[in-house]
């Protein structure tokens, strides 16, 4: 059990843990800063080739968080500890861990881990990949690794890592609201603070003036600029930290309008920019005062490789700190690639290549690799034979010559002949290599070439990965291989839990490895973690009569077998007074805040129940109790919010869109949701709706997105929608209404529902579109990986939808996004065409991936791509193709337009003067021609005009057997190739048929 | 010896220390403060009746001592620690002792004072007296007690000690520049924090925009005010704390006018007190959360009181924190005072009473005190002999109730007569009460009545002083005496210094009590401390051929003498460099900073050498070299300031004073000056002036005070007028006008030196009579004790010049009053006649108690005050006064003079007609009083008036003898009195003949 310590004792402990660690102590900033980040200790320290070391308090001012202390969580003034490690030391994790027993939290009883959670501040032109850690379930630290500042790459990097005071004491302290920590001996956080805690939410929240803090604002940006024109980065920061500070003021007081907010960041984005560079200029001008940081060195080459005499098997463990748990599968996978594709460039023979990973070790196996790579022979060419020897047939000095340089006897020198040309040879054995050689190069080449999706910096001078590679184990059987990459350099020792007595252990042999990992509870298969859980998590839920449905949280389930190494699922409960809530959000809440497995009952109704999956071996009372408390915290604040979101109406909602910002140039979500509802409507005159439908479309579309608004949305977002549908409801819309609110949003992800209404199908549709066309048209095309609106899966919702529905084939992907379009320009902003084909070329370059990712045949798929704007058609024809591509008479039909096709230059028109035909087989045609297209419906797609058609092979081929297309009489040349243009023009529409 | 800690640890040895002493810790304001006072931990904490422990760090911004980071001890953001306890503790200094030992000081080695240092802050209607503790000579902390705070008495009063870090480390790490402090292991003070320092220094002294920050200024009072109007004193306070911060920029600017300063003050000081006013309110409404101090218990009253059979000595002291110097004689005398006059009220006799003190103990002996008070009979009168016997002659009741109350036999009734009457009566015997007893209450009330000049409270419940009293000691012979006042309760200890191994001593008999202190290094004599003193430094100034001019550092002296309890006197030197400035800086940085003895040859030569007088045993080498440091860091201020100054014309100072504030309405210090020279210009034009004279005036006049602007009297006030001519000296000006503005400033206290100039002394006229027209005109008259502006001294100065000068007689109080108040009228500001009256009102009155002080007889005083106008008259006619007084003529000529004086009615004007006269006796006095008109002087005084007027004695008498004054005659008696008007009028103004 953890010693309960006071809130002033806990900071006495950190400041001693670090002081005795290296670090300077400072002292909080004398503004109001968000957080220890802008300290210019931290944010502008990191900056720059200098060591830094530090910790600090920071009471940290979020005004939006004000709530005059009634909510047990929030506070508008939070404590924050900030440390800096510059350069990384290499374990700042185990270093942290000790943090955390400094503060009496018995972290072998606990549940402690790293959690992806990535820090990016545009503002700022910094980001940093880490972690959130959490105790039982409840975040206490940001763990950064810090990449960039001030958009420069940092160089070391440095380590962030930023406890929640407050937090950590509420959970030291079992106490269920913050007024309730014990501060200092005798006096509690809300007789200390609670009057200031109060009286400043007052302040942000109701009396701040506007106009004055407005004034505020302009003149600390105009004091900024000035330090910044006079190369004073120093007071520079603290007025950028000042505009920051009032910005959040107005902001809480809800006074910022879409336009403000925008022009607002960017004034200060570029201010913090010029700070950041300023402030590196200067110390450089200063000749970095605190020195210069060192690169690591790099671990010594081998110069020995070991002799293996027997096949064995090679282990090869790469250790790292947490990995996210989608890098996990993905890096296994990319390991083993790589291990069979470099094994393959060379001569050594192996057995099968096994991987597998956990958050913090990829580990592979192969089988039987033999111990040496066997010799090759190869010929290298030497002079002419001319020139090789002398009229007595000895050596010349040229053949003598290449014999030294080749190491052979000139008298084993043969002969080849090239381009009728006789050459000397050489023919010289390339010696097979050992194994350990082989491996520690292949090895050593993986590690270096490594990458993941976001890859980040640390101590080592060169390499780059997700997360840091801090070891590296290479064993052939029971012989270390020798791996040296940049700094690091392969051991025969792996790394178990932190909080083992011994952390590190001596791995004896490759076979075996698993099974001594398993002995030290980390399961190195993620099948294994898997199946552990099912089986534990299924127990669990039956003993209070439910069942945890793994299908539907298969992609949770995913992300918790990679968040642990040694899965321990533990059941925790919550008052089954949450149960009012809808259940969306209370599974929202614990799949992605919790990643908790919900449990529901036999008919799939939510028990108040959950399985937390725990890493290793702990103290389950404490874990639980620990989990159950967050659990609490969030469903308490959500309470909070459905009750305050009920009070307000879905009108009043959406009015508070006019204050959600969506893009700069694009104006608020209020502006958006107009568009779409707009756009929704005239997409609604194309197609059929019938009356009751048209009125839930209007009604719907004048409440668009509302949901937005809600302080529910707002703190979840991914309930958008949900919400919506929600709120409908007990906001008195009708049930249509309500649903096709809910649609609108989906689908949410590729492949997921999509909307049963078609009133909801069209506004899904005017959302994406506007989406789409507002994007392109200011340029926010997604770039590389760079997708911050996320236009693919908007494209990808385009295509689902209009898949999905036949019936609203009217609409076009062209025709939407000029619908879309029309709208934007209404607003005064330039869509460019171009845009606007690109954007297409988007949506349809998505269906085309969606096809073949889907197994279509390549062929086909861009044999119907010309049909891409209207999906559902395409579909068809594809559907069409699929059934028709063996039937011997769809292949003669396809046959004959080719041949039409490529006889008929493009430019000729579709139209000609029967009276210059003459010959009997063109006039056959002809005729043939005017039956089909008489035959046809004014609506025919692939098969009808297949069909159709087959009346025509005949006569076609006919025609070019005696037809000769290009006739010397301009109008009779020009009737020929009118008539076959014809034809090509009536297949046109239905295929490409050139693609097949 | 210290251990040598950085600075960051010994910011964490505070926090320990203090946090295991029951402080709560607390962060630094998070918006810029000038001194942790400000911090709403201290300055709101410390209202109402809430207990308060707090600690913290406060790095405190004054932009006024921004230096670039070039200076060695000023630093734009200097780090104070902060203490606060509420309610006193009742041993604040010796905890605080203990922090000092945890900081790694050897206190015992080192010599640690408590020197005498009073806090105040009008703007915030806050006050306190304390000390400013002295580490070696270096002032590392302010002590103070609390004693109002928003214009409220403060209950409980709180301790608030402030270290100073920056010198304390500078001293403990012995460097001599803040950016050589070891602050963090591997780095310095210079290096964490050189940047900023340098940096915010440019923005403070250069480059902050003015306009800018004054808006800001209005913008935050704004705020303030929104805040106190919706009740909101904490983030008011704030906005409070940012108006002051932008003000200190625009100061250190140099942006702010007279003018404004005074706005802006008025302002601040409105919202503050708005602030706290509120913060009482708030927390009362709140119910005091934290609880409320429970005052300390009374004291039990003695109810025995042991009996003394011998005549004793009796001991009482009356132990202290640190008095202030000039208190330690006072309160010795005054103990003296009451205890002989509240024993004269008992019937106790005894021996001669003693009073020594020391700076912490007040102690009072009286020899040979009898056991008790004798008996005493009394008699006690009861009804009249007619009621209280019965015609048998038996007592009535009446008798009988009377004997029964007086507790005697009726038979034992004697009778007494009074008013003719005979009553029965009763003798009673008062017996005497043991010298215990009386002792114990006289010594009780000499306690409780104890007050100084200025008094405070600490935790005693009733007591008042100087500084707090912490224990008594009361001893006859070898028998405690019981006393209790308050909260104290005596007892037979005594405490000795406060490093001592046993502080506390247990005091066996009064008997050798002096020597027992002795013992422990403690004098309590202050004849003792002198002598002693004396005999060390001489010995030390010789051993370096040099003496110590004991006479000319009188003051000091008996300072020094009052500062110490046990004086150990140590030499020091200091660089022979700084022996270039002029002496003056050098001795009165000596003398006012350091309480140092300057070292001279025998012509009076500074020597580089100074004698410092530590209290107690200490480490010699140790104390010196800290003295030595201290010294060399004011020196080194003094010459940059001096190097700074000299850069600077006379006359670039003389236009610097326009920011300098005078008074709000007067205007700035440049005013002031241009009035001054006004004035003396126009004063001069009433004297003799010659040409030379003229000329130095007008000049000097130009240059008036110009040294206020320079830095080095800015820091060092008392060098005003020294520095005018320094500086004046070496800018090319005569030497005759540097000595006026020397001269200018004399008499700097009562009976010092005097202008040697005529320009000099109509200048310093001028600028007192300046003073005093302008403040009493805008009602800034003395009032009780408190004299801002020193006006007492302003107007004792204005006499001495006039005393000093018969050349200046035609300058007289009032028309010296009236020239400068033409001067202020013609600034725009309004100066009553009745303003000027009072003026000239205060001036006499300083001037007859000047006269009193020095002995004069009280009617002569009176006499001649008719003539305080014009002292140098006042003081002719008293000489003359005093010369004649035994003079049997001059007593006629004053007897007659009285007796006209008696008859004429003070409306009766000083003519007549003579020819209404008929009577000889008329004629006569009239013709002899033609004569002695005829024969005065234009310019008569008291000798040449009373020389004449000896020849009308004989006149007067006569006519008084034969003439009916109120003759029937309307004619006739006007005639008459008209005649003696006449006499009345021509003796008038050389004395008030009715004083006399």
């Amino acid at each position: 059990m953890a010693t309960v310590v006071t809130m002033q004792e806990a900071l006495l402990a950190l400041t001693t843990y670090w002081t005795e660690r290296g670090a300077m102590i400072v002292q909080p900033f004398n503004t109001e800063v968000g957080a220890g980040t802008y300290n210019p200790a931290t944010i502008l320290r990191v900056l720059g080739p200098e060591p830094w070391r530090v910790a600090y308090v920071e009471p940290s001012v979020r005004p939006d968080d004000a709530r005059y202390g009634e909510n047990p969580n929030r506070l508008q003034t939070h404590t924050q500890f900030q440390v800096i490690l510059k350069p990384d030391p290499g374990d700042p994790q185990e270093i942290y861990l000790g943090s955390l027993r400094a503060l009496g939290i018995d972290i072998d009883a606990h549940d402690i881990r790293f959690v992806e959670d990535n820090w990016a501040s545009p503002a700022l032109g910094a980001w940093g990949l880490g972690w959130e850690v959490w105790l039982d379930g409840l975040e206490i630290t940001q763990f950064t690794y810090f990449q960039q500042a001030g958009g420069k790459n940092l160089d070391p990097v440095s380590v962030e890592i930023t406890y929640g005071i407050e937090r950590i004491m509420m959970a030291l302290q079992r106490v269920d609201h913050f007024k309730n920590i014990a501060y200092a001996p005798g006096i509690s956080y809300g007789e200390a603070f609670g009057q200031a805690e109060y009286e400043m939410s007052r302040y942000y929240l109701d009396d701040a003036d506007v106009a004055t803090n407005w004034r505020l604002f302009e003149d600390y940006e105009a004091e900024a600029k000035r330090c910044i024109a006079e190369r004073l980065p120093v007071p520079a920061h603290s007025f950028v930290l000042k505009c920051s500070h009032v910005f959040n003021v107005l902001d809480s007081r809800g006074a910022i309008s879409t336009t403000e907010r925008a022009n607002a960041f960017g004034r200060m984005r570029a201010l913090a920019r010029q700070v950041t560079g300023l402030w590196s200029e200067r110390r450089e001008e200063l000749g970095y005062p605190l020195g210069q940081v060192e690169p690591a060195p790099a671990a010594a080459t081998p110069s020995t490789y070991p002799e293996i005499t027997e096949p064995a098997t090679l282990l090869f463990e790469l250790g790292t700190e947490e990995l996210p748990h989608a890098e996990v599968r993905r890096t296994a996978e990319a390991v083993r690639e790589a291990l069979v594709g470099k094994l393959a460039d060379t001569r050594l023979t192996h057995g099968e290549v096994r991987t597998y990973a956990t958050p913090r070790r990829v580990v592979a196996t192969i089988e039987t690799v033999a111990p040496n790579e066997p010799d090759a022979e190869r010929t290298v060419r030497g002079p002419r034979v001319s020139a090789a020897f002398d009229a007595d047939g000895n050596p010349t000095k040229a053949a003598q010559g290449f014999a030294r340089g080749q190491g052979v006897d000139p008298a084993t020198l043969t002969r080849v002949e090239q381009g009728g040309v006789e050459y000397v040879a050489a023919v010289r054995t390339d010696v097979g290599r050992s194994a350990s050689q082989v491996l520690s190069e292949v090895l050593g080449s993986i590690v270096a070439e490594l990458r993941a999706d976001k890859n980040m910096r640390w101590n080592d001078p060169q390499l780059s990965f997700t997360r840091p590679i801090r070891w590296l184990l290479a064993l052939l059987g029971d012989v270390a291989v020798p791996v040296a990459v940049s700094a690091l350099a392969s051991g025969r020792t792996t790394r178990v839990r932190r909080t083992a007595e011994e952390p590190v252990v001596t791995v004896d042999s490759a076979d075996g490895y698993l099974d001594l990992l398993r002995a030290h509870e980390i399961m190195a298969s993620p099948a294994e973690r898997r199946e552990r859980i099912v089986a534990q998590a299924s127990a669990l839920a039956a003993e209070v009569g439910g069942r945890v449905d793994f299908e539907g949280e298969a992609a949770l389930l995913e992300e918790i077998v990679n968040l642990v190494e040694y899965p321990v699922s533990i059941r925790g409960s919550f008052s089954a007074d949450y149960l009012d809530l809808p259940a969306q959000i209370l599974t929202t809440v614990m799949r992605k805040h919790q990643r908790y497995l919900p449990v529901r009952d036999a008919e799939g109704t939510l028990l108040p129940h959950f399985v937390a999956v725990a890493d290793g071996a702990c103290d389950h009372e404490l874990v639980r109790a620990g989990n159950e408390a967050v659990l609490r915290a969030r469903y308490e604040d959500a309470a909070f919010f459905w009750r305050a979101d009920l009070e307000v109406s879905p009108e009043q909602h959406r009015a508070g869109l006019a204050k959600l910002a969506f893009e700069n140039r694009l104006g608020s979500m209020a502006e958006r949701a107009d568009r779409i509802a707009h756009v929704a409507t005239e997409l609604g005159r194309r197609v059929s709706l019938d009356p009751d439908e048209t009125a839930t479309l209007t009604r719907a579309g004048e409440l668009t997105k509302f949901d937005l608004a809600s302080q529910m949305v707002v703190e979840l977002t991914s309930l958008a929608g949900t919400m919506a549908r929600e709120y409908a409801r007990r906001g008195g819309e009708t049930e249509a209404v309500a649903q096709a609110l809910y649609d609108m949003e989906l689908p949410r992800t590729a492949g997921g529902p999509l909307p049963e209404t078609k009133p909801g199908a069209l506004l899904a549709l005017a959302d994406r579109l506007d989406l789409l066309a507002g994007l392109f048209a200011v340029g926010a095309n997604p770039t590389g990986s760079s997708d911050p609106f996320a236009l693919r899966r908007a494209a990808l919702g385009v295509v689902s939808v209009l898949r999905d529905r036949p019936d609203l084939a009217p609409v076009t992907v062209e025709a939407g996004l000029a619908a879309a379009a029309e709208r934007i320009r209404a607003q005064g902003v330039e869509v460019p065409e171009q845009a606007l084909a690109e954007a297409r070329e988007f949506v349809v370059r998505r269906y085309e991936q969606q096809l073949l990712d889907t197994g279509n045949e390549y062929t086909h798929v861009q044999a119907v791509l010309l049909l891409a704007g209207t999906p559902a058609r395409a579909d068809e024809a594809l559907r069409e193709l699929a059934r028709r591509t063996s039937d011997p008479a769809f292949a003669d039909v396809v046959t004959a337009l080719q041949r039409v096709r490529r006889i008929v230059p493009a430019d000729v028109a579709g139209h000609y003067d029967p009276a210059a035909l003459t010959e009997p087989e063109e006039l056959g045609l002809h005729q043939e021609l005017g039956k089909v297209r008489e035959a046809l419906s004014g609506d025919y797609a692939l098969a009808e005009f297949t069909d159709a058609a087959g009346a025509l092979v005949g006569p076609i081929n006919a025609f070019f057997d005696a037809v000769l297309v290009m006739a010397e009489d301009p109008a009779v040349r020009a009737a020929r190739l009118g008539l076959l243009a014809s034809i090509r023009d009536l297949a046109g529409p239905v295929l490409d048929w050139d693609e097949l």
